[in-house]
């Protein structure tokens, strides 16, 4: 090795673990699922969203949290398919933690909702670190970031359920090897799920779109 | 409008100003360049410094800060082109601070180097918060990442001196306007330099690296 490696350890995570059961018990007695929606600022979140609101907002009441640093881009976007939106503002903050959820989760008001996004801050970092209380955790990773990314943000694609490889009509031209992907992100969590998507040709989404519709029905069942 | 706005502020920056100050001061006595390079994952950071070092690295001496959580990936492409790296592992935070950054220049030992580039954390929020000392703060925005980007992350494209817009290659397919991302960049930063840039084509590295020859001519005068 030709270069030297420097270790710059340091401690900043809060517990919030506490607030996140919490969470989950409240969620586990009103039959909501809460979905934790991760991946980098542009990976494709709210795009996610309006495919799986278009294949599961008949069946299913949606409510959607938008967490942004700043503005409402993406809550006018959401709200314009008529599905319930609040907007979450972290100011500055690089993620959205169990407090900032729960205190979301009571201003939106969560009853009679049977799936609740948290579209988190666009980061493959602190989101991952921060349990919220989520029933799943659905990351995000696309095409055009590259399929090395496994390697470099770990801990994001440990603590995920399903890994959604976004933009995938789009790998060609960015030399992106989906299978690589897979296995290195598989490699860090061996029950990883993981769907190819494309909002372009519709590919994977009925798939994704399937996997939400067994959590609810497990859900439903006490499962 | 449609939906509710939930502010979530919380005060999590430390003040790390005087370190930063004290590198700042000591790079102008040793008159090194130090450049910190931000942008989201996968936003082409690795790609500018290998175009970067191709056209600065016959007449100037450049080293390079590897930041990442985990993994020496991008130092091990960087170290393949001959140029002195030092691998920096923040083991889980999102960004470098001063402190992190004083550390990393002692032990690469930037004496007789002219440019240091450090390669911060694919990250569009944390990195923006903490000043590291550096003489340029250079960001990238990737097309396939969206030209809607400055409205979502304001504060990295306020505290930033130049902002390349990577993968234009690829702008069609993205439907990226170049245009429009930079006039909002500018919007938040009037004094904000918009280079579009592309590896596959070589579009805009030079100009990148015109400009940074004409900093380290401007430090080596004393301006």
């Amino acid at each position: 090795m030709d270069y030297q490696i420097l270790e710059t350890k340091e401690r900043v995570l809060a517990d919030n673990e506490r607030a996140a059961a919490q969470t989950r018990e409240a969620l586990q007695k009103s039959g909501a699922l809460l979905v934790n929606l991760m991946g980098s600022p542009g990976a494709g979140k709210t795009t996610t969203l309006l495919q799986l609101i278009e294949r599961l907002g008949k069946d299913f009441r949606i409510g959607v949290m938008e967490a942004d640093v700043d503005s409402d881009v993406d809550s006018k976007t959401i709200a314009a398919t008529g599905t319930r939106v609040i907007q979450l503002h972290t100011a500055g903050l690089c993620h959205m933690d169990a407090d900032m959820t729960a205190r979301g989760l009571e201003a939106m008001d969560t009853r009679g909702l049977d799936l609740i996004f948290l579209e988190n801050i666009g980061n493959l970092v602190c989101p991952a670190e921060f349990e919220i209380g989520a029933d799943l955790r659905l990351m995000l990773l696309s095409a055009p970031e590259g399929d090395d990314k496994p390697l470099k943000y770990p801990l994001m694609f440990q603590i995920s359920d399903v890994l959604l490889l976004t933009k995938m009509d789009t790998a060609e031209v960015f030399g992106f090897d989906a299978e690589k992907a897979a296995a290195r992100a598989k490699a860090l969590n061996g029950s990883l799920r993981v769907i190819p998507v494309s909002a372009v040709t519709g590919e994977g989404y009925d798939e994704a779109a399937a996997l939400l519709k067994e959590k609810l029905a497990l859900r439903r069942t006490g499962a």
